[in-house]
């Protein structure tokens, strides 16, 4: 084929990207753009229930794989998805967000068309992206299409942000030269500026060279940004300790145990301990999750009392922090950015964490090699014993699901007692760890986990994906699960079902009738949805736990499964307790 | 009480304008503020299922009731929310968008909070959302914020638009004079000004004076800026023929039967023809819906000959007008709007519709008291006769609803095959009429019907909602139907299953998989929601259908109902196919 519909090249592009799953809805203004993506081998349209749940669940592929496309219908379908963009842009997740719009010709003449404001402005959605996009291109002209559509992909890429491309509906079928494919996208970075890098890394080594109790500290926009290799050679090398912080957590190895064990039998603790001891000589360095003054005493006090802090990608909210408690004793602090890299108090403009963390695993063995490795602390691996009659806790939940956990699995948590609580929980290495803690916006992760379930599949069918989320929560994106029937995904829904909102019950409104929901028959849910082959159990105690996780073939992705998973009204992790207490002050001060 | 919280005044203030149900979630931001409700008697804070269904409820409740509150929490919720604010832009409905946004203090150290983009810029989400606000506040200052609130409810009321006020959590509880609630808002329209008001009215009369074959055509600003009276007095007062647009149905009498009746029973039809001739002096002036070349024929006919068109609250987009395929043979035409009026080419700034209509009825008759009353066209009443196992379509359902309706019964009908099935049907008189004709934000209905249920119960609790929805819609905002539940409400949800996108399909991708859904078992929506005095049914023929809309007891609102009606795929009106294609056409050019 000499030439090729710009539709088609868009969906080409994506492709040659490893983007094989296009998220969205149908609307009257991308119906043509919907038929190429059926032109094009091995990519597939998810069809979503809504567009938020659309936006959320193109950020959860996103996470997983590096890059999704969402596809939208002007106004109304776009709008609706702004919520899980705004998400994206937050937490630093590449998205494409493709808008089919009015033709040209309809634009011109203002008409006032369905899906407008009735004003024959057809720019206003286009500004209000905007204000959430890294960059953005609304397409007008056939000739300069391909490269608008290149530049947007990389931009989306490169930034991890997400990025608006309007295609009005009468461009989709008009052709460019299929040559241009032959030149893949341009996804390398900018090289950092050569001498700057050089003056920073010299820095950072000395820093090195005079510390004694140095630790790294990795963050949000370390995977985001690939740089989770970088960071695990440089603790490979360095055998500084690291820790991750709520947003960071999965970023690095943290040798949990990742076999499916009854815990509760005593003569296994030990073969647990052993594991854990022959563990990577990264993930045995790892010493926990830092979050300010709500973390574990052992991991604040080996945070606050080090003498060097290399911090990767840090994004520095306020759940991610402990509303901002961070006491480190040292003012050597080094953080490494995607567009700067920062030494004590001197900035370094330009200098992309990348290539200079490249650099720095170079050079640093030869400051770093007396370190005189310090132990690290170690996480909570085995339960209390508990009859099996005792009702289940957040705490005792969070211990035992540790151990259920396995390689490759990809974990998500909502905003919430979820998210809090996995805090406490210690990852099997090539762990994907998923959770909105900085935009925190309730239900994402029904939509994000169809998206994660879907990447999962494309990497291999066998890996887990376990979605915890509240029965509140669970209401706003719900449709979502419907959508993974429909694919016949696998993934484990495990419904944390405490009567209502219990993370704004903890900040205020403790029995006020604004923070209850309506109860749901929840178990009902996937046969709703029509799913042939499925599992649904209800959990209360400790023995329905453990004989649920103790079974082998539960173990195993074989089906789409709910748990439900009864727990106190009230019952939260200490750090969300304290969280919610802080929260609740600042809203007064 | 000296003071009172300025969150209590805002809600003091809403109980005086009848605003008696409060929309939205919960979330961080505005807790604080939600505890206000409980202190206002006979306020109620609906709890919505997810924010955009909230808004979508706002806006139904606000067509019915005149004016309506929504309360998101600043970021996620907002964001959320904003596809329905946009829709109440486009369709002139008066809602106030209440924000709980962070603390003053916490603003002014740009702390990187939860629920921002993580770039300390809180002013972002204000920002996107005064694109689709008529005014909107930001408030920062005690003092100001009273007056700030009267402000904002104003504009939100005589504009009938959204408006914004972001209400930072720690000015809730500080206190404001209780007595600046003993003047109530100010509500009144500015005056016209007089002397151009004159000069419209005389250019008017004179037009009618030389007018023998005039009409009047009612549009959705007609209603909705409150002029439903002017326009009724003016067709008693002239006897001129009425026509409505399909976003103005419902907004003149209809003189639509308003009986249970069977109708297959030959005997009934002359009763219905009798009681029709007998309606009142303005129902038996309606002659239909006008929709440009999608009309009936005799409407078409009718209102392309007239030889003056007085057209009220026009609102004309492509859906309204069978693609702006307006033909009127006359140029004497006269447009009231909210803002000016129109007289053949000459504008009138200023002269809002209201006054100069109510200047008009005044004085209308010394000009049209020579008129001869034109016959106006009949709606089709009766079915033809079909066997009772004759399957469903679109065109038997419309004709047999409309002699199931009753006076005050609000009827609610989703963009698709709803929204142009229901042109055909024939309303009682005091029916209102929602549908979302220029927005058409598919789902919207399910948290419309909420809103306007709510509305309706605090009007009547036997009055009708009635709402028609295709199955592809119903998925998006399906769990505003639990609310509904939770409130014990009793809407009809007639669900038409017709497998799919039935009007993508039209457009374009007749067999395209992206136009399919996952089918649900939508009967058993109401028990997962935990519903316990509810009537599901599915109906699939013609028998089934007599059977249940001749049930007596079916006719009252006992109890919710779900009446899933199957239909056949592709069937649908003839105006939607012609629409279709057209839309499909105005893509490609």
């Amino acid at each position: 084929m000499a030439e090729i519909t710009l539709g088609r090249y868009l969906f080409e592009r994506l492709r040659q990207l490893e983007v094989n799953t296009i998220f969205g809805l149908p609307g009257d203004f991308n119906l043509t753009l919907l038929d190429k993506i059926y032109e094009v081998d091995g990519l597939r349209w998810a069809g979503n229930a809504n567009e938020l749940n659309a936006a959320y669940a193109a950020d959860g592929y996103s996470r997983v794989k590096g890059l999704a496309c969402l596809i939208t219908t002007f106004g109304v379908g776009e709008l609706s998805a702004l919520n899980g963009v705004a998400g994206a842009y937050a937490e630093h997740v590449g998205l494409l967000h493709v808008v089919g719009t009015p033709s040209v010709t309809s634009q011109a003449k203002q008409l006032l068309l369905h899906h407008t404001l009735g004003n024959g402005d057809f720019t206003v959605f286009h500004r209000m992206s905007n204000n959430i996009s890294s960059t953005s291109a609304f397409l007008s002209d056939i000739r300069s299409a391909p490269a608008e559509i290149d530049r947007c992909i990389r931009e989306a890429y490169i930034n991890q942000r997400p990025v608006y491309v309007g295609l009005p509906a009468n461009l989709v079928d008009l052709t460019v030269p299929a040559s241009l494919l032959d030149t893949p996208v341009d996804l390398s970075l900018y090289p950092n500026p050569k001498e700057t890098e050089e003056e920073a890394v010299e820095a950072i080594l000395r820093l090195v060279e005079n510390s004694t109790n140095p630790i790294i500290i990795v963050d949000a926009c370390c995977s985001r940004h690939r740089c989770k290799e970088e960071a695990r050679k440089l603790v490979e090398v360095t055998q500084f300790p690291v820790f991750s912080t709520p947003l960071g957590k999965g970023t690095i190895d943290e040798g949990g145990v990742g076999d499916n064990m009854l815990i509760e039998d005593a003569s296994l603790v030990s073969k647990l301990e052993h594991r854990l001891k022959t563990g990577n000589n990264v993930s045995s360095r790892f010493g926990g999750v830092y979050v300010g003054s709500l973390s574990e005493p052992h991991v604040k006090e080996m945070v606050e009392s080090a003498d060097l802090v290399l911090s990767i990608g840090a994004l520095l909210s306020d759940y991610n922090t402990g509303s901002f408690s961070y006491n480190y004793k040292t003012r050597n602090i080094v953080e490494f950015h995607t567009d700067y890299t920062k030494v004590k108090q001197a900035t370094f403009p330009d200098v992309q964490m990348k290539p200079i963390l490249q650099t720095l695993i170079k050079k640093i063995s030869s400051v770093s090699a007396n370190y005189k490795p310090q132990p690290v602390p170690k996480v909570k691996l085995v339960n209390t014993p508990a009859p099996k009659s005792a009702k289940l806790t957040q705490d005792w939940l969070w211990t035992r699901v540790s151990s259920w956990f396995r390689e490759g699995d990809i974990i998500i948590t909502e905003t919430g007692t979820s998210s809090f609580g996995i805090i406490q929980a210690k990852f099997p290495n090539n762990t994907i760890g998923i959770s909105q803690v900085l935009w925190g916006s309730i239900g994402y992760t029904t939509g994000a986990t169809l998206g994660a379930v879907m990447a999962a599949e494309e990497i291999d069918p066998k890996k887990r994906v376990i979605l915890f989320i509240g029965d509140g929560s669970l209401q706003l994106t719900v449709q979502e699960i419907s959508t993974m029937v429909r694919w016949n995904l696998k993934p484990y829904l495990f419904v944390l079902n405490n009567d209502g909102y219990t993370i704004e019950r903890l900040i205020h409104g403790e029995n006020a009738s604004y923070n209850d929901i309506q109860p749901w028959n929840n178990l009902q849910l996937l046969p709703l949805f029509n799913a042939k082959d499925y599992e649904t159990t209800r959990i209360s105690t400790v023995g329905e736990a453990e004989e649920l996780l103790g079974n082998k073939a539960f173990g195993d992705n074989s089906k789409i499964r709910m748990i439900e998973v009864m727990l106190p009204r009230l019952d939260a992790s200490k750090n969300l307790i304290r969280q919610a207490e802080m929260s609740a002050e600042a809203n007064r001060s």
